[in-house]
């Protein structure tokens, strides 16, 4: 496809500098930009060697005011604006709309228009698809299964019994929906199973990373609000609530009957504790330890959690531990002097 | 279903004040049940708010004293009490006890009474599968593997060769049981695969989280012992062994040839060093990073392990590490200037 | 299978001492071996220990002197050496090389020779699939993928469209390979999602844990070069790059656009932020916080991370950060005595 600069500026809502008639037919990273892609670049570091790149076209935020031969593309939000190029150029051909022969599908399946299912997945019983729905090999829908329009679900995932899906869900491969919560009464001697009866409800424009695994609630239900998105590797616990577009990053863990509020952004590898409530606009730092509620628009780390730039302070001392120990013996050392005097 | 009060008591083994006949159909939480619910009130939390839910019966403490409109059951340990409740109205139904025409299954498969075995599972050659054993879609059963009587494995589970599955064990979704141990001898230039030759022996009444990764033993087995429930993405290594009615929480890595005793648990997010001794009855807080063996009883936490309350207090002086690095120094200027008089 | 000891030492290019034709028919661990097998002794512990092993033979470094009424074989490198053994005695029967009559085999597959293809596999179009290759039940090959000679793949694996994976590859049940990097651009509402491009490439010679995920690049692709070795659940971001022979333990966490050099091992539930460089030879501490480039040849822990040695002296410090507190609250106080003098 090749589309002139006007047309793209139709598109990302840009102002051109420069030749509005250019051809372009991809888009590409900065320094891999040929002649017909348009390319972005947002930071100083790019915006500095803009006549760099070779790319026919560059995105540049509107406060951008330098001259350039370039061909220029100004625009509020570039990365965004990048995006959305992407999508004109390179948006994938939608798998075949066929239900495979090789699929297993049960009694009482609803199923929209133009579905995709490929082999080896299974449908189970009275479950209900969108349509344009994509379903991957190797997928597993349980039992009362809700599945909305244009979700896509990648290969050998698991959506167990009575989970329901929203409009627009991504779930990336080898996720698992819907495995029982962690929960278990001992007397004592050995651990009683408590049935976990609730389900998971992901709600519209959600996307799940590989391998995540996001348990049922023990009664009501473990919610994924609209617009969240999580890395992979994540594990979200029974009746654990997450706010609209919040993202979870890789390898985090939440525990059971946490809360947390809309566009918080978990770092990597970060835990929260039961039952807490994290609030709107929380940032929480890369391996956090979460062990307290966290109030609206805090930026906390560390473990303990505390306000990011007084961790960023602590984490310059502990290297100095060792130091300071030795200091304080010496001073003792010193009053002892002073005062046997 | 519909059971008397008196019917319950006789189950749970408690002892009703109020309505015997009291007909109940269903178990809740506390502010969700119904006139028809029975539900359960552990804590002072909700054992002051007796009153307030609208529960037909109430499973409390037999040290429960204060008199109330609610009829009551009290019992030793109301909360093993609620999930024997649980199970008495919500059981869930097992699937259909029929071999899908769907499954594959390899050669001198031996195959117990009432199992259920769905679409698209394979069974690969010599396995043993006990009465009442449920398959779901897309698990895999290795070679030689054998599996005890009433297990249910989840959909996309693997099940590696020579494998021991005991009674009663469930397996949850996505969980590998048998890769290959991490074992590589380096020469200095590569690294050469040690062939792991165990196996991985799960014993009776254990249930595996989703997404785990227990390995084989590179030779021997990695055991897990009765009664242990394991958590989300728990990685287990070679040569592990897990001790009776142990609880290992959410995304704890377990490195090779450790030893966990009896009863122990595991918070979220803690990891184990190699070759370690974990003793009976000890508890590993939760991101605690263990790095030398526990003895029995133990509560432990933080990076590097150390008794719990002391880790408390530890955690309560870090974020005052920069305003200690400041007293110091000014100490000093202080000790100094008297010194100089 | 049978062999003598001046045979094994053939292979193993070892120096005998002993009865060269003693015949060896297994090999073990140095408690478990039996006088058919051959074993190894390495450390102190064991060595001190040698005439205690049942073993008929013992592998041991080239230095090694005492006397011995044990058979030895004397090698430079006893743990490659015992690798060796155990290939040569156990090496595992591979699967029957037929393609199953229940694998689902999509358009244009070049497949080479004496390939086994179990149940349930599903190979996408235009796939091409080297000599002796095995593929698990529940494997999921996408369109346009590239594996090459004596690649096993195990149950429930995922390889995404168009990665390539090199000759003599291992990947472990429940993996995911080229899932989508975590790319979104946020508008200050909502995040949108960054097509992800770019795909995985596995060089010659690397295995690959259990339930590990290994996205695909945003452009270009991510990289796991030859040798590399990973354990389970370890997460592989977009535009990663991991250098020759390194080793990646369990739950290793590393974020986009990092570069790892040759020869690393990042220990388990490390974590490293994005964008950084880990150089040639670095050694990386279970459960460190990498937040910054590290040069070759370092070994390095803790969070922030720090050279290993300082970090043994930090983690000495810490559990006495409460009486060094105390300590300076008391130092203040002397100090104030003095001073009013």
């Amino acid at each position: 496809m090749e589309l002139s600069l006007a047309k793209i500026a139709k598109v990302i809502g840009g102002e051109i500098t420069g030749d509005v008639n250019k051809k372009i037919s991809g888009a590409a990273p900065f320094d891999d930009a040929t002649e017909n892609d348009i390319t972005y670049a947002i930071n100083a570091k790019f915006i500095k060697r803009l006549d760099e790149t070779r790319a026919g076209a560059v995105i540049v935020p509107l406060n951008y005011k330098k001259k350039s031969k370039k061909n220029l593309a100004a625009v509020k939000m570039p990365y965004v604006a990048f995006a959305t190029v992407l999508k004109l150029f390179y948006q994938p051909p939608k798998p075949e709309t066929r239900i495979s022969a090789n699929a297993y599908i049960g009694k009482n399946c609803m199923c929209g228009k133009d579905v995709s299912i490929a082999p080896f997945v299974v449908i189970q019983d009275n479950v209900s698809i969108g349509d344009r729905v994509v379903l991957h090999p190797g997928v597993v829908i349980g039992n009362d299964v809700i599945i909305g329009d244009d979700v896509e679900i990648y290969p050998n995932v698991s959506i167990l019994e009575r989970c329901v899906i929203g409009k627009r869900v991504i779930i990336n491969a080898g996720t698992v929906i819907g495995s029982d919560g962690f929960g278990f009464a001992p007397d004592g001697k050995q651990y009683h199973k408590i049935l976990q009866l609730g389900i998971v409800q992901i709600d519209d424009d959600v996307e799940i990373g590989a391998c995540n695994t996001i348990d049922r609630a023990t009664f009501g239900k473990t919610w994924i609000r609209k617009g969240v998105k999580t890395d992979n590797l994540v594990q979200v616990a029974h009746n654990v609530t997450v706010g609209e577009n919040s993202v979870i990053v890789a390898q985090v863990g939440i525990s059971g009957s946490v809360t947390i509020g809309k566009n918080a952004i978990l770092a990597g590898q970060a835990g929260i504790a039961g039952h807490l409530e994290i609030g709107d606009n929380v940032t929480i730092g890369p391996r956090a330890g979460i062990a307290k509620n966290i109030p609206d628009n805090l930026v906390v780390s560390g473990t303990p959690e505390m306000p990011h730039r007084l961790w960023l302070r602590v984490q310059r001392i502990m290297p100095k531990l060792p130091e300071l120990n030795k200091k304080i013996l010496e001073i003792e050392k010193r009053l002892k002097k002073i005062e046997e005097k």
